[in-house]
């Protein structure tokens, strides 16, 4: 990912759907002799919305890089009144992950990027249990016990932004943390904090959801990664996958064959964030895959 | 199906979990000359509840097939307080077919009979709306139409639990039957009421599945066999399936997909149904497959 | 499906990749009044080629519709040297359907068609046995029986390419059609003849895959659905799917959960290939889904 | 499942099919004041085999556990002709990993390991290559580098026999090891030597499955863990994944998501052999799951 990448810039943009849009875009792109990677646009017939992924190569392109943004903000953006995004593959971001006992999700993203497998940096693991500190130390990753209670709850929040903003945190990745976090923090990091629900959302919300399905009898059981929202495992869906069950499987049996779900849709979604493939609008995700 | 399963007899029971019962079923059926064809058994060590389904030949079966269920009941089902049924393959299961406008799940069935893959007889199709009636046709099957509205709903399932007592329907399909039947009619076929719901239950019970899941930007749609309860769509899961959808997918083709995934899997449990493979205990099911 | 795209113009087209095709493309069809409904591209980084698919409303469109493809094939197609189609979607697609004895896809096929799921017509259906001219009758499709054996197979295939032509066939489906067609018939219909092959190919090319897969100890079974061409099971792959299979599955089982995926597997190939989405280089599809 | 198992006893059997088998052997288990917890059998009806697996509580068991192969081989074993194993649960398998360069894998299976989600020890991992030193490092396993080549093949592996003899080596997982084992080494170890390759065998056997696939243009793609014999790819399946691509990925995103499967594929059958879940006949495998 990361070579193929180098020097390119990717723009996520969504507006009301009018005539034009698509061209209007690509020729920006191309007047200004830069080479399309890839296209991806999306129309919401229902809302009547224009999505779309557009990613270039910057070499040779004639609008410098710290320019680009004041360039196609002027000339096409306010044109048709769109939201968007600029990001660009040298700028990698920089993920905070949350955690609380469970060493699964954590395991499998820092496999991944000490296999090279993503282009990202963790500068720290936060945690309200001491139990994960010897996986952060296995990978030389900074790690701080937070211990969140009822009292202390703002306090340590406020302690927590504080870190990530230290540490120039771009997004946050909630691998099986188990508190919620308050309005204000959720709202530091708009679509910009990523959680792991182990059920098919919007099955089992809330606590101990395998309990839950294997009281229902269910026969497949599922994880959901999404964006977190102030309102609780409701945000934007990024990814879902299930895996069959039968009645042989115990409690037990479902939170082991639910772990090895959970950390393959939350890395998923992670991948998904840092190649800027997900466009977020009235709670729901387009995710140009 | 039909012929490696004739002259063979299907014990499905269960009760408290002790010890010996495997043994002295076995013993039951080897000591009459049984030659067993398939054994299944299953405990659920949370509620110490064993189940068996056990399948045998009865081509030289020492007890002549009028009198095993006695002699069974007698020498070892009320030893252990056991719940239990038998069935002989050459009783052909009669299913009553419940549809209202949609055909995707009675083609589906109807092509199956057809073809010979199950084993069973279809004696006639009920539905509220006469669109179905040329399918029933095709297939020379008697269709009766029964109009239910607000105020006669009483009346019409009276008629219809008539029509399926002249028919000795042994179990009820519902192949996307848009009525609500009452508790008086489902408590003449218990567990023997089949339906399919629209959805990954317990997710989106009730009506408009799809456009809820559309509308909670859900990336995977299902849907779910189970039997009729009275608690709407609550009742023992059979079997359920899901199709990953992305954005690109309209609420229209999220119905079209759905309903490859709900002909599917009412069928599958319809086949586990008359095969004899569901035992139903504490609202959930072991399928022995 | 057919409401949605009335009145609409799809082309397909795919070339060198070069600078400048989209805006070009699109400019052409904003600058004419034409409203585009899905745009889909995608760059083959490997072989660098370009391939688009893009859909747009006819209604106000200034170039009439008989002039369109004169109009696009000059001003745009040349500068590019595309390989290129148009499909309007007043055009009704005409497929003629190849069957043997298995009736499992012929039903999947003509409960859509009869339910109006796709937009197509069914002039025909030609078989080299007797037994699923019940199946068309019921549906009211003249069946033609042409009984290949070794000896006659290029006067039998003649006669078919007559009916084909008399009956003005757009495209051909095997369903289950268990002879293999001369070079010289498949070279009529390029990319326009879908087959359903009863394996995860590669895997178990030929006869008796089910067989095959029961002798190897597999896991997982499948089906394939392909554009045929000469090299026996070897086209371009349109569409595959699986189911799981255990040790209790006998090959008779191994068939029956195959049938559940060949015809799903068929038919979502015709619907992918109806709607136009499928381009062909290399041999291996662009299904733009 | 450490908790669960802890004193039990696990037989796993197969014999030619004949009547009482079931009965013999519970009877000896409940005559002795066995609990038995699990029961499965099959009975591959085509080659007249029966299959079974179970496994009783050893707290109260009247025959010491030393003496219980002795007991049920003379009693049970011998009147039926049976292959046969027992396995005690607080006899921990020892597993030796031998890994190339590809991490993925072996991450898996050692943060499953660290978890506590499996009983098993590993007292080495062993590579031709220096690579995933520091990952066994991290685990504090010793790592022993063996650099096979062309001319040491046959040292090579006396050194590695040598090695697993030293350390009391029950099994070992080749996790992506790119070396083919000679056919000596295979046999000190018959169905105890479990492979990952990285594709749906049998397709895409030998190397570069990914880039075949690919080339062949699939629309999904798979992962199969098998225990290895002389016959290269082809030996007993023990379990099989998928996931499915479109023409949107590259080679490099093939050999990404296959990853996934792979981790997963070869966990699942680790998980099966250390629960002795796995019985082989036939090069095909019965998973008691």
């Amino acid at each position: 990912m990361s070579k193929t990448n180098r020097n390119s810039a990717i723009l996520l943009m969504h507006c009301h759907d009018q005539k034009g849009i698509v061209a209007d875009v690509t020729e920006f792109i191309n007047n200004n002799e830069g080479n399309i990677i890839t296209l991806d646009e999306h129309v919401d017939r229902l809302d009547k919305v224009f999505y779309m992924r557009i990613e270039w190569e910057l070499d040779g392109f004639l609008i410098p890089q710290e320019k680009i943004s004041d360039f196609f903000g002027t000339l096409i953006a306010a044109k048709y009144n769109m939201q968007w995004n600029i990001y660009f593959s040298d700028q990698k971001p920089r993920m905070a992950i949350f955690v609380s006992k469970l060493s699964h999700c954590l395991y499998d993203i820092l496999s991944r990027v000490h296999a090279g497998e993503w282009d990202v940096d963790i500068p720290l693991i936060i945690s309200n249990h001491r139990d994960l500190e010897p996986v952060s130390k296995q990978f030389g990753i900074p790690f701080h016990l937070i211990e969140i209670n009822e009292g202390n709850k703002d306090e340590m929040e406020k302690t927590e932004m504080e870190l990530l903003k230290a540490n120039q945190v771009t997004f946050v990745v909630l691998a099986r943390y188990m508190q919620v976090l308050s309005e204000s923090f959720i709202n530091q990091y708009p679509n910009r904090i990523i959680n792991i629900h182990h059920s098919f959302l919007p099955a089992f919300p809330g606590a101990k959801p395998y309990h839950s399905a294997y009281e229902r009898g269910v026969k497949i059981i599922g994880a959901t990664s999404h964006y977190v929202t102030s309102d609780l495992d409701a945000g934007p869906i990024i990814d879902q996958d299930v895996v069959r069950i039968t009645h042989r499987d115990s409690i037990d049996r479902l939170i082991m064959k639910g772990k090895d779900v959970e950390k393959l849709v939350l890395s998923r979604a992670i991948l998904m964030h840092l190649q800027r493939r997900i466009l977020v609008y009235n709670n729901r995700t387009v995710v140009f895959n």
